[in-house]
C-alpha cells in the first residue's frame, strides 16, 4: 500500500477557487496602513469615534488597570465591573431594562436567537436579514419562515398559520446592503396581536437613527416594550468591539443561563468595554453627531443621485449604489480606492438579491471636501469601470 | 378586543428559570474588581500574560495608533497590517503554513467547520468537543457523527462507513474540562487512511504544550500537514481576544472567500492584536513559560489527590476535581471564593458527562505559597460543602 500525504484532501478547495475566480468572486486582504490618508467611506465607523482620542484614551487606560484579555468566560473570570458599568449604561441610553454584552454582534445574535427559540418556536425572518441572524436561525432548531423583505403581510400570514405556539419575529433595523429600513412599529402591532417576540438587530440604527442616536428601536418607542429584544454592535458607531442584547431583564437573566456564545466564550476584552462605555458618553455630550452622519449620508446619495447613478435613499449612514455585475463593482472599487477614496464592494454572496454594489457609509466627521472629493472620484472611476449613468 | 401589553410573551422564561433554580443551575455574573487580592486559579491565562507590562503596554500603544475598533469586516476596513503581522507571526510559531485571525476562538471554529464541510460531507466528532465546534457541526450542513471520547477506533470505523465522499473528524486536543489530552497522531492516521482532514481545536495546548508552547498539534509533528487545520484562541495564554486558524495556505484563503464568521463579522481590535503579538515575543524569549505552568498544575493535582480528592492527571494547565452533585460543586466553589481562592465551577449542561467539577487552572506565575494557599482552601471548604474525601 502507498502511504498517501494528504496533498489531494483538500483538492476541491482548489477547484472552488478557480470557479469563484472565473465568476469575479474572489476576495483578497488588504491590510491598511496606520497612517493612511485615503478617504474612508467604507467603514461603520460612523460618528468618527473609533480614533477619537477620548476613546482610544479610555481604551488604553483600561487596558492597563485591567489586563490585556478578560482572561475566561463572562460566567467565570471574564466579567469585570467595566463590563458591568457597559451593560447599565447600555440599557439607560437605549431605554431598555436590561443589557448583556457578548465578544462580537455575530455572538450576541447566535446567543439570542437560540436562547429565544428552540424546537417549540416558529421563527419569521425578513429575507435580507445579516448572516449572523440567518446563523442563529440555523442553529435555533426551531422552525424558520422567510418572509418577504420588509413584507408585514407575510411576517402577518406566517404567524398565522404557524404551526407552534412561540414565535419569534427577527429583522435588522436598518438593512446593511442597502440602508433602508425595517417597519419596526408595524412589525411590533403584528407580534403583539399574535402574541410573538420580535428581535431586532439594531446594529446600524445604534448611533445614527433615533433620538441622540439612540437606535432604531428606541425611535419606534419599543425599547421598553416586554416582548422586544434589541441586539447591537460596539464595533460600528461606537468604534470598539463587541456586541450586546438588550430587552427584559428577565430576557437577559435567560441568556446568562443559556446562551451558548455567552457561556462558553471568553468576555470581551476589558479596552473594548471601556472604549465603548466612552463613545457612549460622547453621544450624550454632543447629541447632534448621529445627526451629522445621517446630513452626510444625504449629501452623498443625492449628489451620487444627480450624477446619474442608481443609489438608496439613506435612512441611517448606509448608502448604496448600484453596479451592473460583480466585475464592474470589483473594478470601479478599485479605481476608486487607486484614487484614494476607500469604499465598500458587494458583490454575491454578500447581497441578498445578487445585485453587486458600492457601499459608502457616511461619517459625522467628513467635512464638506472630503463629500465633494468622494463624489469627484466615484463618478471619474465609473468611466473607468465602464459603469454607465442613466444620463 | 381587548390589547395585550405583551407582557405574557415570555413567561415561558419564567418556568424555565424556576426549573434551573430547583435544580442548582442557576448562574449569575460576578464582575471581579481591578484591584482584587483573590487567588485566581478560575482563569485561562495560564501563562499570565495578560496582565504582563510588556503585553498591555503593546495593547495600550496599539490603540492609540489604530483606534479602538477595527472599523468592519477584515474584507473591507478592518485589516490592518497588524494582522497581517500577527497571522504570519502565529503561523510561524506554530509552525503551519498561513494563518488566519478571527475576531474570537467561537467564531475560528464556527468558520472553520462551515467553510471546510457542507452537504457532501461527513463529520465525525469526539463526544466532549468545545461547544464552539458543537455549534459548527450543526451549522454545517454535513453528516455527523459522534464517536467515544478520544476512541479513535469509532471514528476510523465512522471514516470507513461514510456514505459521503469528503470527511472531517473534529477534536479538541486538550479537552476544557478534564484537561485530557486527543491522541492526535493515531487521529491523524485514521484521516490520512481515509481520504479525511483533521481539524483541532488547540485552544488549551498554545502555550502550555508542546516544544516552547507551541501547541499539542506542533508536539504531534502535524503542524505542517496537507490534510490537518488547527484551531486556537488568542484569549487563554497569549493574555489577549480573538481565535485564529492555522493550516494550508490554500485553506486559509478558501476562509477568506468563504467563512461566514470571517466576512460577516468585524475584525479584532487592533488592540487584541498587538497584544496576542507581544505575548507570542515573549513565549520565543521565555520558552520556560509553558513548563512552569505544566509543573504547577502537577503540583496542584498531586497535592490535591494526596488530600484524598478525585483529580484529574494534567496534560497541560487544566486540573478537574470531581463533586458529588451539581449543588455540592456550588457550595464548594462559593466557599473558595468566600475564601479568597477563584476556581472554576463546571456543572451541567458544561459538563459532556453530567458530572459536576472544581475546574482549576495553573498559571506559570503562581508561587509555592499560593499553591500551598490553594490547596489549604479547596480542602477546608470541601469539609463546608460536605464534599467528602476518599481518606
Amino acid at each position: 500500500m502507498t502511504v498517501s500525504t494528504g496533498e489531494s484532501t483538500f483538492d476541491w478547495i482548489d477547484v472552488r477557487a478557480d470557479a469563484r475566480a472565473k465568476a469575479g468572486l474572489a476576495r483578497r486582504l488588504r491590510p491598511r496602513q496606520a497612517d493612511s490618508t485615503d478617504l474612508d467611506l467604507a467603514s461603520n465607523d460612523y460618528l468618527g469615534l473609533a480614533r477619537d482620542k477620548r476613546v482610544c484614551g479610555a481604551a488604553a487606560a483600561a487596558t492597563l488597570r485591567w489586563g490585556a484579555g478578560s482572561t475566561g468566560s463572562r460566567l467565570v473570570t471574564g466579567s469585570t465591573e467595566l463590563h458591568a458599568e457597559l451593560e447599565y449604561e447600555l440599557a439607560n441610553f437605549c431605554g431598555s431594562q436590561s443589557a448583556l454584552v457578548f465578544s462580537s454582534g455575530y455572538a450576541a445574535n447566535l446567543g439570542a436567537l437560540t436562547a429565544l427559540s428552540g424546537p417549540g418556536t416558529a421563527i419569521v425572518a425578513d429575507q435580507h436579514i445579516h448572516a449572523s441572524l440567518i446563523d442563529g436561525t440555523r442553529l435555533s432548531k426551531a422552525d424558520v419562515v422567510v418572509a418577504g423583505h420588509c413584507d408585514v403581510a407575510q411576517v402577518t400570514h406566517a404567524l398565522q398559520t404557524r404551526g407552534k405556539r412561540r414565535a419569534l419575529v427577527v429583522t435588522d433595523s436598518v438593512f446593511s446592503v442597502d440602508g433602508d429600513l425595517a417597519p419596526l412599529k408595524e412589525l411590533a402591532d403584528a407580534c403583539r396581536e399574535h402574541d410573538a417576540a420580535l428581535i431586532v438587530d439594531d446594529a446600524h440604527g445604534l448611533g445614527v437613527v433615533g433620538p441622540g442616536g439612540r437606535g432604531a428601536v428606541a425611535d419606534a418607542g419599543l425599547a421598553r416594550s416586554a416582548d422586544v429584544v434589541t441586539t447591537l454592535t460596539l464595533s460600528k458607531s461606537l468604534g470598539a468591539q463587541g456586541g450586546a442584547v438588550l430587552g427584559p431583564s428577565r430576557v437577559i437573566r435567560h441568556l446568562v443561563d443559556t446562551a451558548r456564545t455567552f457561556i462558553f466564550d471568553t468576555g470581551l476584552a476589558p479596552s473594548s468595554a471601556a472604549a465603548a462605555l466612552a463613545a457612549i458618553k460622547i453621544l450624550r455630550e454632543e447629541p447632534d453627531r448621529p445627526a451629522q452622519a445621517l446630513n452626510v449620508a444625504h449629501e452623498l446619495s443625492n449628489r451620487l443621485a444627480e450624477a446619474g447613478f442608481h443609489t438608496s435613499t439613506p435612512t441611517a449612514a448606509v448608502v448604496s449604489v448600484r453596479a451592473p455585475s460583480p466585475e464592474q463593482a470589483f473594478a470601479w472599487a478599485e479605481a476608486c480606492r487607486t484614487n484614494g477614496v476607500v469604499v465598500g464592494c458587494f458583490r454575491p454572496p454578500s447581497v441578498p438579491d445578487q445585485i453587486s454594489r458600492l457601499r459608502l457609509t457616511a461619517r459625522a466627521d467628513l467635512s464638506e471636501a472630503d463629500i465633494e472629493r468622494a463624489v469627484r472620484v466615484i463618478t471619474e472611476c465609473a468611466a473607468t469601470a465602464g459603469v454607465e449613468t442613466r444620463r
